[in-house]
């Protein structure tokens, strides 16, 4: 099944659930994919049920969860990532947050704020909490899962760096795509291990590695941020970049406006998104 | 005026916003403080409504916004904080984040995970946003505050430092209690600048200092926070702690179960929680 947040022709701000049928989407009486994930451990249920359908062409996607209770990042995830920004594996996931205002659409301009031009790309595999947990079993965690989507981790990287932690350049406004849709379990490998993920800037990929070379899995993530906080239903987690950003080049390489990001994860389709300036 | 979400008798789900008035509490028709100042730019006359009256005495505080849309975090905003964590006074605020779970009430308990023993507090003025906005000026940046709260950003102190990221020991499930009230600047001076803060332990004072001592101020802090994201009514800054935490100690010196911790900033009243120990 794969479910997005859609937003209804008219009016920008209203968005409702839809469920991918083919070539239409069904709509569903939820303000969006978060709602409807939080309607209950039947939501799957809800999910199948029918409605108004109309074109999945054109469709204008939200970010699939558009107001996470969480978003939850996590840093140096991948061994080539690691290697390229000069850090040591890490014994433990290294954890960040975003805010809801930093997500865009699948489809969205992406933002580069007024105050950087160190724009820089990051793919990653979205995880969506569906079942709430605290202290959740290694064993156990990947029955939380309502599906897994794309993202692209979008980073002023100056800003990153500016001070020790990375919030300040990690939550700019509408910078960071996730979407079009989560894609359900049983859709794709457990833990959506074995994916290819990639990331590409004008069609020149800047990104290619498969999710089976994360250091922390989904189900190891699960666990541990359990062990912190409750998970919630819709609650989003962005498991890490791998090795290709444009900082970790040499020279460094950052994203121009009107350039094409598009972020890949395999079986669950693509962001294709152009970068804009803003000004102040 | 003096603001709080305090839970309705009978029901630990449910809250309300309220405002005191004497010895009494007027009960709003608001689920929260944070609803209420959603409500729109004329919440100071919704607030000032009159209501059923309630005993403030033996009020259940919940946490004075419950669920802010960000938690927006400052690090290293003492100098003298800054000397005892051994660290170089930053050109840049210092943002992390906490996620709502780990907002507790001005009298409940604060909750040491099973996983730590090294809890350790951290009193902070709080700013609560009123008015909306995006790269807000220095010069106008109090007139998006509502009000200023008590906060104690009681912190994880090993997990805080298990990764180069803040963020995993600063949120907690149940750990970081805020309020008892919002209260309105004109109660107070502007910026909230030359106030008491202070921190006890089963009344010894590890804490003392005063809101003039910050680094960057309630100003300063707001306009740098709106140059990256949006500002939404209900959204939580904590301010920074100053020197005297637990681990700046030598030998360092830890919360342990049943002791009481007393935060107070000077006109907003006082936290008062005890320490419970979680077990799995």
């Amino acid at each position: 099944m794969k479910l997005s947040t859609v937003r209804l022709s008219g009016n920008v701000r209203a968005t409702t659930a839809a469920r991918q049928d083919g070539d239409t989407l069904v709509l569903l009486p939820y303000a969006d994919v978060g709602t409807l994930l939080a309607a209950g451990d039947d939501w799957p249920r809800l999910a199948a049920e029918d409605g108004e359908r109309v074109p999945l062409d054109g469709a204008s996607f939200a970010p699939v969860v558009p107001h996470p209770n969480k978003i939850v990042c996590l840093g140096l995830n991948y061994a080539t990532h690691i290697k390229e920004m000069g850090r040591q594996t890490p014994a433990h996931p290294t954890l960040f947050a975003k805010f809801d205002g930093s997500l865009v659409g699948a489809h969205d301009e992406i933002h580069m704020p007024p105050v950087s031009d160190d724009l820089d790309w990051e793919v990653e595999l979205g995880v969506v909490v569906g079942r709430p947990g605290r202290h959740i079993a290694r064993e156990k965690a990947l029955e939380h899962v309502a599906g897994y989507t794309v993202a692209n981790d979008v980073t002023v990287r100056d800003w990153q760096h500016r001070t020790r932690e990375f919030l300040s350049g990690k939550t700019f406004e509408a910078t960071t795509p996730v979407g079009p849709a989560l894609v359900t379990p049983e859709e794709l490998p457990p833990g959506a291990a074995g994916l290819a993920v990639s990331c590409s800037v004008d069609g020149h990929t800047m990104q290619k590695s498969n999710t089976s070379d994360l250091l922390f899995d989904v189900a190891d993530i699960i666990a541990y941020v359990s062990t912190i906080i409750t998970l919630l239903p819709g609650d989003l987690i962005l498991t890490g970049t791998p090795g290709g950003v444009g900082a970790g080049r040499d020279p460094k390489v950052f994203l121009r406006p009107g350039q094409e990001l598009v972020t890949t994860v395999e079986g669950m389709g693509r962001l294709r998104n152009t970068v804009v300036k803003d000004r102040l």
